[in-house]
C-alpha cells in the first residue's frame, strides 16, 4: 500500500472481507468473529486508518458523554466526577460512568460498549493512557479529553491538569515563612510527572530561601495513607528529624498524623504538616489540615467544557490547560518549637 | 369516568387532545406545550393511569441503567456507586449517573431526559422520594429500586437498607463490654428512620446491661463533622461527662475527635469513640476509628441485582432487603480510665 491515507475499501481488500465488516469493527458491533476482528484491528492500526473528521458527527446524536475513571473508590476521582456531572447536566447530556480498575481488558470492553451504544465523547481519568488506547480512540474520531492527576499526556492530546510545581513551592514557602529550616517532603511514586513537579517546587522554595536540600529529607511512597505513615516513621527516626513535613497528598498527610500520634508528638506544636489536594476530609482531620488545594471539581468542569467544544467541532486555542493550585491554611502548621 | 383502569384513549378524550399527544407526554418528548403537558400529567395522576406491564419492554433496549443520587459529593454515595457500577459492568450495561441536589426541578428534568433517551431502570439514592416522583415512575412502568440510607420507603417499593438497629446495639454493647457506664450517643436528625433505629439499638444495649439511659447523654445533630463537633462539645461540658461517645456517622466521629483535641483529651485513653458507616477514611483517622460498617458497596450491588431482576420481569420474594452491619474494632476504644 503506497502513501496517502488508507481507506476502508483498501483495508477491506487487504483483509479479504467486505467493507461493511470493517465498518462493523469500527463501530463496535459484535457480529464479527474474533479472528476477523483481530485481523482488521491490526490492519487499521498498522495502516494508521483514521475516520474522516466529521464523519461520526453525521450519525444519530446520543446525548451521552462518557467518564472513564481508573478507580471510582477515591474521593479524588469523585471530586472530578462532580464537576463533569455539573456541566453535563447544564448541557442536557447524560453522563455514563465507567471504572476500568487499571485493567486493559476492561478498557477494551468499555470502548466496545461505547462504540455500540454511541457517545458524543469521553473524559478519561486514567493513571496511564496506552498508545494502543489512544490509537483506538483516534481511529474512531471520538473526541476525548484527559484529566491527568498523574502523568501528563503528549501535547497533541487535549488535557487538563493543575499547577503542581507552584503548589509544591507554595507549601514549602509557607513553612519557611513560619520559621522552619528542616522541612521534609514525601512525594508520590518517583516516576510520576506530578510528583516530580511538586518535589521540584519544594526544592525551588528551599533554594530561593538559601536553604540546602538534605537528601535524607526527601522520601517517596504511594500516595496513600500507608505510604505517608511509613515515610513519616523513617523521617522521625532520623538523628536530626524534620520540624515540618510536606506530604504530596492529603491521604499521605493522614499517615503522617498517625505516625506522630504513635510517637506522642502533637500537630502542629511539635511538628507541622502540609498536605496536597484539599479533599473534603482535609478540613475534618484533627487538627484541620493545611494543604494545597487542587481544584479537582473545576478540573472536571474544564474537562467537560473542553469536551463539548470538541464535540461541536470547535478548535482549541491550547490543548493543555493547567488550573491554579492554592494554599489553604488551617491548623496543622505553626512556628517550630525548637 | 366509571371504574376500571383508565386507557390512553380515555385520558386523551378528557384532555381534548390526540392519543399521540398523551403518548408523547408519557415518553418525555418535548414537543408538547407546557400547559397541555400539565393538564395531561394531572389527568394521568388523578385517574391513576399506569402503563400496562410489559408495554415498555417491547421498545428498543437501551443497555443503560440510571443511578440518581442526591449529592455525588459524599464518600457515602460513592461507595454505593462502586457497587452499582460493578454489577452494571458485569451485565454489559452502561451506567448513567445523575445528581439532583435535593431539587425537585432537577429530579423532574432527570426523569424527562431519561424518558427521552430510554433506560432499562433506575436506582434511586435520594434522601426522600416524593409521592409525585413515585407516581411518575410508576406511571411509566419503569423498574426502580430505592437505596435508603435515610428513610425507609413504603413496603410496595423495592428497597435496600442496612440493619441500623443491630448496628446501634453492637456499638454500645462493645463499649459496655470494655467497662464504660456513661455512654453518650450522637444521632443524626431526629425525624430520620435510620437515626431512630440506631439510637433505639443503643438504648436497648444499655437496658440489656441494666444501665439507665441518661437523657443528657442523647444528642441529635446533622450527620456531618460540624454536628458531631458541637454535640461533643456540649457533652464534654456536662458536670458528669461521658467516658465514651457513639456517633451515628463517621463524619460526626471526626467532629468528636476535634472536640476532644481542643480540650487536650486523648482518644481512647480519656474518651472512647465509635462511629457508624466505615467510610474509607475511618481507617485513616488518628487513631484509626472503631466503627459500625454499613456494607454500602454491597448495598449498591444488591440494588443493581434487584433492578436487573425487575428489568427481566422476575418477581421478588421480598421488596425489602436489609444487609447486615458489622462492628469493626480499631484503636479508638479502650477501657475507661476513671
Amino acid at each position: 500500500m503506497s502513501g496517502g491515507k488508507p481507506t476502508l475499501t483498501a483495508i477491506a481488500r487487504e483483509a479479504n472481507v467486505a467493507v461493511s465488516t470493517v465498518s462493523k469493527v469500527l463501530n463496535g458491533h459484535t457480529d464479527v468473529s474474533p479472528s476477523t476482528r483481530r485481523t482488521i484491528e491490526r490492519l487499521l492500526a498498522e495502516r494508521g486508518y483514521q475516520r474522516p473528521r466529521g464523519a461520526r458527527r453525521t450519525g444519530r446524536r446520543t446525548d451521552l458523554i462518557d467518564l472513564v475513571i481508573n478507580e471510582l473508590d477515591s474521593v479524588w476521582g469523585l471530586s472530578i466526577l462532580t464537576g463533569v456531572e455539573e456541566v453535563a447536566e447544564e448541557a442536557g447530556l447524560s453522563l455514563v460512568v465507567s471504572s476500568v480498575h487499571n485493567r486493559q481488558s476492561l478498557t477494551r470492553r468499555w470502548l466496545e460498549s461505547l462504540l455500540a451504544r454511541g457517545s458524543e465523547g469521553a473524559i478519561l481519568v486514567l493513571s496511564e493512557l496506552t498508545d494502543q488506547q489512544r490509537a483506538d480512540l483516534k481511529r474512531r474520531n471520538l473526541p476525548f479529553v484527559v484529566v491527568d492527576g498523574v502523568s501528563q499526556p503528549p501535547p497533541e492530546i487535549p488535557s487538563i491538569g493543575a499547577t503542581n510545581f507552584a503548589g509544591g513551592y507554595a507549601a514549602t514557602e509557607h513553612l519557611i515563612q513560619l520559621g522552619h529550616r528542616r522541612i521534609a517532603v514525601i512525594g508520590g511514586p518517583e516516576q510520576l510527572q506530578c510528583t516530580r513537579a511538586r518535589v521540584a517546587g519544594h526544592r525551588a522554595a528551599l533554594e530561593t530561601a538559601g536553604l540546602a536540600a538534605d537528601r535524607q529529607l526527601i522520601r517517596h511512597s504511594s500516595f496513600q495513607h500507608d505510604g505517608g505513615l511509613r515515610s513519616a516513621e523513617a523521617l522521625l527516626a532520623l538523628a536530626d528529624p524534620p520540624t515540618a513535613i510536606f506530604a504530596c497528598s492529603d491521604s499521605q498527610a493522614t499517615g503522617v498524623y498517625e505516625a506522630l500520634r504513635r510517637r506522642g508528638l502533637s500537630v502542629p506544636r511539635e511538628v507541622s504538616v502540609v498536605g496536597f489536594d484539599d479533599l473534603n476530609f482535609a478540613q475534618w482531620t484533627a487538627p484541620p489540615l493545611t494543604t494545597v488545594r487542587q481544584p479537582l471539581h473545576q478540573m472536571g468542569v474544564a474537562a467537560a467544557r473542553t469536551l463539548l467544544r470538541l464535540v461541536n467541532g470547535e478548535r482549541l486555542e491550547s490543548t493543555r490547560i493547567e488550573l491554579a493550585t492554592e494554599l489553604v491554611t488551617r491548623e496543622s502548621t505553626a512556628p517550630p518549637s525548637r
